[in-house]
């Protein structure tokens, strides 16, 4: 049996902004950092204690590990980081006010991009200033580096990071903390429960939240969904999650 | 040609009360945070951008890695953290005010405590509220927890870790942070300088400033002492540490 920590972020200035942010490196806000914290004083509570951490290379998914672990106090654990943790990248999208884009291009078009499992945004220009082409952080992607993504490009890139990286960690007896973001922890709850192209469309993640799955030795949930540490919490900010740009 | 960047961690909650601290685990001051961050603006405005980081096991140096190295854009590096880089036990004394310590044993039992090369302060009881028998973090080192050490005995645990994970990533070429502590800094000062057992004494490392060492091909400093990227303020806390106690 293994143990699964999944965690987003904490809100960050571009979540309170209600913009587009992908792989733009924005920071966390007041409110996010408390978030983090309180998911560090859940996992204690829980008597979950993270082994080993894996995070993406974006500061708000850092930061949260950072602050919640120290409020767990496993800020010593082993990290591991990689940009196949990465929010999807948002293309052309990136920076653009979630409620103009829906103005703009309508709803039907709005919630393709946002939550379509097979249409990405239109590619990010490279001279654009929320280009990451010239980001030190990924100067070994060569044509790894995207311009946009769609759910199924996050799965594709983050699936050899989950099995060569994540699972040597689980099958190890190691409890696994992954903090990372909306649609790169959609992309692994999609392929531990086997949700359907369709359905994962509907599931959203709320950020600070702990979610806790129990893996047996093939890596399938002994609990389908798994369960958050505060779910009266998590359902409401879930909720919270699916309304913007409304 | 290899950098090397040698980072005490900020002023702590003990540093602040004049405690001895040894392997306690414990905080920042907010003066403690700004030096942190200080300490990253300072590797920015000199142009030195870490490529990894090395860090002991303990809060003090790890948030203050954090900090600097989030304000110098360089949080997603990747991190190694090792026991063999914290602060040297201070044993018994762990816990103790400096100042009350002096007046109880005199001001050469202090400053043999504090400086000799051999000599350790008497071992701390496993029993003790400050001891790190329990701590998880500490579980896989058996016998070589130390209950007391002197900085001979920091340089003996410390060299292997040296020797086999930083000079590594030297010889490759890369950018080396290591965010440590007063004790285990001198130590690898005291190797790379090539200073004596006596004189090893007197050289006391400020909190938050970066200490620069650019070293040849056989790890040998090319400026004897390295230099410090803010050179005024680093003579200044040096001696502010140097009289602590008095």
């Amino acid at each position: 049996m293994a143990t699964l920590i999944l965690l987003r972020h904490g809100e960050s200035d571009w979540n309170a902004k209600n913009l587009f942010t992908g792989w733009v490196d924005v920071a966390l806000t007041e409110k996010g950092r408390a978030e983090a914290v309180r998911g560090g004083e859940l996992l204690v509570e829980a008597g979950l204690l993270p082994d080993v951490l894996h995070t993406s290379l974006q500061r708000r998914a850092i930061t949260t590990a950072h602050l919640a672990l120290d409020a767990a106090d496993r800020h010593w654990i082993p990290v591991r980081r990689s940009w196949r943790l990465n929010e999807r990248h948002y293309g052309a999208l990136q920076g653009k006010d979630k409620k103009q884009v829906k103005d703009q291009y309508g709803e039907e078009q709005f919630m393709l991009w946002r939550r379509s499992f097979d249409v990405p945004p239109p590619p990010l220009d490279d001279a654009d200033e929320f280009s990451q082409v010239d980001d030190p952080r990924y100067a070994d992607l060569g044509d790894d580096l995207p311009r946009t993504e769609c759910l199924k490009d996050v799965i594709a890139r983050l699936l050899p990071y989950w099995d060569g990286e994540v699972v040597p960690d689980l099958q190890a007896g190691k409890v696994v903390l992954i903090a990372a973001h909306g649609n790169s922890l959609r992309a692994i709850v999609k392929h531990l429960d086997g949700i359907s192209d369709e359905d994962i469309a509907g599931l959203n993640i709320p950020t600070g939240m702990p979610l806790v799955y129990e893996l047996d030795d093939a890596m399938h949930p002994t609990v389908p969904g798994g369960r958050y540490l505060d779910p009266e919490a998590a359902a409401a900010a879930a909720a919270a999650v699916a309304n913007q740009g409304k």
